[in-house]
């Protein structure tokens, strides 16, 4: 075993500077250097119920630097940038893997904090630590020519919206609107303007408008405003739901038009749809989540082909706790990231 | 006014042979004599809510003959055969209805009962009756091919499942489930087939997989057989669930392949579903219910082309009380019609 210097849960509010062990790599692991950890509502909901059966540290989108590789490693070398996201293994062999989906894998994939290792069976610990070992189909080369800092939250935030941006066909032509400016938010906006697609933001805040522009975005729909609303009714073929919390998606399925889809990302748990809200206009609630393998190389290739990373705010580690709860409070523009370095 | 014999409700369980009136033909009116007419969830469930501040007349999928013609109607003569579905009237200038999508009405389509019609303000009364008096562009012509009995129940039950089948883009090569063998549940067997898709069916009654395979099933998942659904799990491109009575969707999705879709067409009402069930998968939910004009003539069509009626029990209308308890009991195959010519 080797240990590392992480941020450990201890209760549902405090986070605290502690030693952790990691396994010695096995032969097809990567060891990194945690540069960069998004910090993402996950982490909050994580810690905000942490119960303490089970160790906890958070974060599962990084980046850094390969310190060692174990002997069947290929596609990594000692001095390579990577990146890291929610997923670090998974079974390998069922056909959702087969397929390159390893988020949907048939024996659930093994998370990168609070997952059961496969092999071990040890809980996993998260990227808030200075090192992190990880099989080497679940690391991904850094491009060069993205920010390590502003690429960290590319990989859950980013993912997570380009899986249904994608697989919802979004592109040239396709009206898009975005609920929610926040670390999801604001990378739907940026993804969906680079695919092409008309975009606006929904926001209760009619004076974002700008910072909406400043996104890609075409224009805001204030919530809050009926006949602005109204005016806006059917009008989006998707409709990228990232509110964080539970929320009635009644207003937002009328903006979506007859045959388009609302996608629910901003938070797990039970929703309630009125059937009659779907009922007219055939439309379709659905819901996604990090991504596989082929999707996420995808979509940092076309992060670094359009020059796209998460608006952060950088910093240092020690500062954790408030992050947290500043961003309980909606408090960042729009995803705050750590920088491990003060943990050497 | 004219007046016509009908089957009224009074209270919550009780229908009553009277005496209803029925408007003069307005210039682009038909009045037609109701040979037949199906019984439906809604009819039970309009029954069983009525509370009695205002009339109710049940039926909203009927056939019949044309006896009378406003002076503008130049699509149907005297002795047409004509079907009618739920709805009777709409807008006509919104952009739903200019889309041929009356059902989706900006203003709401007017219901063929419980609804208010958009002229004088009255609430209309439906198809247990004699005769109706409805807008020509909200009356079929009835294809000579198809049994009128039989054809009645396409009115509502038809389309109903017509509309996402069609959405979805059911054809060859597209894996179909359909849970709930019911009025809607054997017309989505039958429509499936007929447009190539493979299908199963879901049911918790395992002794009914002959019954699926003739209305063209290729087998039967057994829904209380654990193992069974496990094996189906993420089989199905579209699964049409009919399933009348609210209920857990969260077994359901899971036969849903990647990027499918879950039909709730059974009930209206609040659907409550766990993100994590659309997430994994990037699943999606939707629902339907009646057509506009081009997708009902394009149903009647199909039906032509490919012989599909409703499989059906033919009551004499004077035993409407006791079809409908036994719907209520789910103990019909597959959908009552009465037949109307006791009201004579």
């Amino acid at each position: 075993m080797r240990t590392t210097t992480a941020w450990q849960a201890h209760g549902t509010t405090d986070l605290r500077r502690e030693t952790i062990t990691r396994r010695d790599p096995r032969r097809d692991d990567v060891v990194v250097r945690v540069d960069f950890c998004g910090v993402c509502h996950t982490d909050l909901h994580a810690l905000r119920s942490h119960r303490g059966e089970d160790p906890l540290v958070p974060g599962h989108e990084f980046t850094g630097v390969v310190t060692d590789v174990g002997p069947d490693v290929t596609g990594f070398r000692v001095g390579d940038a990577v990146a890291v996201g929610n997923i670090v293994d998974s079974c390998g062999v069922c056909t959702m893997c087969a397929a390159g989906q390893e988020n949907f894998c048939r024996e659930f994939p093994t998370l990168t904090y609070g997952g059961t290792d496969r092999h071990d069976g040890s809980t996993t610990l998260g990227g808030f630590a200075r090192e992190y070992v990880v099989r080497d189909r679940f690391a991904y080369p850094l491009p060069a020519g993205l920010d390590p800092a502003g690429a960290a939250s590319l990989m859950c935030a980013g993912i997570t919206v380009w899986e249904p941006l994608r697989a919802l066909g979004v592109g040239p032509g396709t009206r898009v609107a975005v609920s929610g400016l926040g670390g999801l938010g604001h990378l739907a906006v940026k993804f969906a303007a680079a695919l092409g697609a008309e975009v606006a933001v929904v926001s209760r805040s009619a004076d974002r408008a700008a910072e909406a522009a400043r996104l890609g975005a075409h224009d805001l729909v204030d919530s809050t405003d009926p006949a602005g609303m109204a005016a806006a009714r059917d009008r989006f073929d998707v409709l990228i739901d990232t509110i964080p919390v539970p929320h009635d998606v009644g207003p937002y399925l009328g903006l979506v038009a007859v045959d388009g889809t609302l996608s629910h990302l901003g938070h797990l748990g039970p929703i309630t749809v009125d059937a009659m809200d779907l009922l007219v206009g055939r439309k379709k609630l659905s819901s996604a989540g990090s991504g596989g393998q082929p999707a996420t190389a995808a979509m940092l290739d076309f992060c670094t082909t359009h020059g796209i990373t998460a608006d952060i705010e950088l910093v240092p580690s020690a500062e954790v706790v408030t992050a947290l709860d500043r961003l309980e409070r909606n408090d960042v523009r729009y995803r705050f990231v750590l920088d491990l370095s003060d943990l050497s």
